[in-house]
């Protein structure tokens, strides 16, 4: 199974494609898109809704992974991540590819065994679980490679269960 | 000139056709975009795409307008106004259309003549403005008859602003 994680924002939306099976997650590719802010927003959210167009399109992944949006403070950027955040949603919906959400804790929980591990820890599980191919900077890329192991684990998870029910 | 007036909302987005010209406004249709609350997030968000896209193709709006979002309070109502809002100023960007943003303040400005007034008093206007054909129930549609409204009085101030420094 092919999972993309992707963790949105407006000048900066990374991305990575996780393979997994048997037990094993593995990096296939990653990186950023990112968007002029000298382009309008409309401009900036197009330019996101075909970059995941082209994506989808290239390596068809099955499932979709992203982290559920809990902000309390700066309501201002929790509304700039909305609007980038639902025009990939959308585009994901448009392109028929399945969609699951996770929390902030259960990302760190799948990752790292703690769901309140700090973030640097995630990011250094995340290369010791996919290697160094995974890029230090931005952030962006190590929290999308994150929310897509945490669904090719809870989906290992779901297959064990369903197994261990037969 | 026709201005598409958006109130965005995940569960209701209101919209209004409004003509404009010579100092008039009137209206040309209004109503309500819904997406049902069983249907998963991407796919009320596509509903929402979808809907924006066929109404665009089936009436070529010069412009769209939109207030700015100022939330303070209730951040996850935020967060899903602006998913929603996120897809349709894509939308409009796809389909070429200008897209122009006022403030709460504007809006009530343009439609009453004061930046503070009560929602009741801005309804009331609305209807004065373009007549008993706009549906009283729900607020959406009156909203975005509104801001639409708002967009024609400014362009027009433009032109007159244009006409009077030649």
């Amino acid at each position: 199974m092919l999972v993309l994680g992707l963790d949105p924002g407006l000048a900066l939306t990374g991305w990575a494609l996780i393979d997994g099976g048997g037990g094993r997650v593995a990096l296939r590719e990653a990186g950023v898109w990112s968007t002029p802010s000298t382009q309008n927003q409309g401009q900036r959210l197009l330019t996101l809704w075909q970059s995941f167009a082209d994506l989808a399109a290239a390596h068809r992944p099955d499932v979709v992974s992203l982290e559920r949006l809990y902000f309390t403070r700066n309501v201002s950027t929790a509304m700039a991540v909305s609007q980038a955040r639902g025009v990939l949603v959308c585009a994901a919906a448009q392109a028929g590819i399945e969609l699951h959400e996770y929390t902030p804790n259960q990302v760190k929980q799948a990752v790292t065994g703690n769901g309140s591990a700090p973030k640097r820890q995630v990011a250094m599980l995340v290369r010791l679980l996919l290697g160094d191919g995974v890029p230090v900077r931005p952030d962006d890329i190590s929290d999308a490679c994150a929310v897509g192991i945490c669904h090719q684990h809870a989906a290992g998870l779901s297959r064990a269960l369903a197994v261990a029910r037969l």
